[in-house]
């Protein structure tokens, strides 16, 4: 089981400012009692076990109750470890219960409506858990970074103006409070890696022709902008991490310790709403009394 | 492993009768090798272990190459092990990979449109595994177990005759078809349970309180509509088994035999397409070396 504590120190807290250069990626500092990185690893591995039951469990009672749903946002750097992440926490949940949208470059159809609009169509069902891997996040990340993408969307010019940044995170914020206020509980996590750690993990996928396929070189390129995409992070952590949908800044170069700190915060989010599965009332038990009856006296 | 003749002997060969009534929905026959009925869970438990690490494994060959995808469709009565199914197969499948789409009563908009329209709708993207539990099937068994269902779709009258079973039929296999000619993959599992056996979960279900919320009395009235259901299956059955999108009738009265058939077949079917991970060829090649290269020059 994971500390409560320890988990409130990866969130932005509401107002505050997310500091990213002073929040470590690495795992030493987090669990002093780990005596080696082998160690931490096992540790983690069984923190994350203990916390997938939970969530297991949790999930269950989440869609019986078919009042909430949860939507988890994942944002990073290329291989900070999304698909893992996915992979290891929300494998073994019953996937019924459980839906994953990955969003990629804009389609023309999707660059015709509003930044908001193929997440908003992407909105969870009651009663699941809904996964978005990356989101209406990227409009104010990559596009932040590349702002020649702007231009590309059709905009009106008068609507790209110094503001506009301010203005996505509003409109975000707003449209995540109206998700809130109609049952969608929300979880941000942004996953955390060094530079270096992406420097590592590029060079082994570079070093295993098996995973040649899914490489593209333009993920190195991209490493140019690493100082930007950093800013862009620090500016959209600060100004939409909110009560109602809080993001979690997750150190993610050990993907162990990334994993166990996802589904220790995931599980506890739903026991937090405190669920429980749907009464029978008076007339739905004289119901189901008859039915009985009526299965008993059959042939 | 189960024997591949075994699971032969589920299939509807198109162009034959279904002959349900000579099919048996109990597991006695299947495996005479079992001493027990407990001997046979175990034994089928078993045999689905090793069919969900060949799924595994075979997804992620699915999802890598990105050329075919997996429709799945369960039809079956009520209580039959649908949402089990769904549970115990598909879990720990990677859920980034695998979507399940469950079908109810049709809204407003979905009776606006035509009967296939929803489930075009929900056709898995392209190295996806997609699982519709019930599906445009409903059209040809609730529907026409009772047909005043027909006129509240708010068809033209003259739409309405005779022929309409044999018509939609034949719209189910030419759209089909589409689908399989553009690289989707189908399979169609009828989870055959006895009449008896239905009773009997059903009473389980009445007698354990914390099943209550779940249970409808009306699951019960529509027994007394089995044999019109029998018949409709056995039509649907006959009619639309082919080869590009072939229906099992899976024994179904022991839960865990029915999960262990699923599983297989699902896997080999994946298997028999015989994908690879894509190919990396020499441009990208020597793009890959000239990233590793642009990695290692890095301070």
């Amino acid at each position: 089981m994971i500390d409560k504590k320890l988990v409130s120190r990866f969130l932005i807290r509401p107002g505050s400012r997310a500091s990213l250069h002073r929040r470590d990626p690495g795992w030493e500092e987090i669990n002093t009692k780990a005596t080696s990185k082998k160690d931490l690893k096992e540790k983690a591995q069984a923190a994350l076990s203990e916390s997938l039951e939970d969530l297991r469990r949790e999930q269950d009672v989440l869609w019986a109750a078919d009042q909430y749903s949860l939507l988890i946002v994942l944002q990073a750097m290329d291989a900070a470890g999304k698909d893992g992440m996915i992979k290891h926490v929300m494998s073994g949940v019953n996937p019924q219960g459980c839906e994953v949208r990955s969003f990629k470059q804009p389609s023309s159809e999707e660059l015709d409506h509003t930044f908001l609009w193929r997440t908003m169509k992407a909105a969870p069902e009651r009663g699941k858990i809904c996964i978005f891997n990356r989101s209406h996040y990227e409009d104010v990340l990559v596009v932040r970074v590349h702002p020649e993408l702007l231009g590309k969307t059709g905009l009106p010019a008068d609507k790209i103006s110094k503001r506009i940044w301010d203005e996505r995170f509003d409109d975000i914020k707003t449209y995540e409070r109206h998700l809130a206020r109609n049952g969608t509980k929300i979880l941000k996590f942004f996953l955390h890696i060094s530079k270096e750690e992406q420097k590592k993990r590029f060079l082994d996928r570079l070093n295993d022709p098996s995973k040649h396929w899914k490489f593209s070189a333009a993920d190195v390129a991209e490493r140019k902008h690493w100082e930007a995409y950093q800013a862009a992070y620090e500016q959209m952590l600060s100004a939409t991490s909110t009560s109602y949908a809080p993001w979690y800044v997750i150190p993610s170069d050990s993907k162990w310790v990334a994993r166990a700190l996802v589904a220790e915060i995931v599980a506890r989010t739903i026991a937090d709403l405190k669920l429980t599965y749907p009464k029978v009332d008076k007339t739905k038990r004289k119901e189901l009394d008859a039915a009985r009856r009526a299965l008993e006296r059959e042939a």
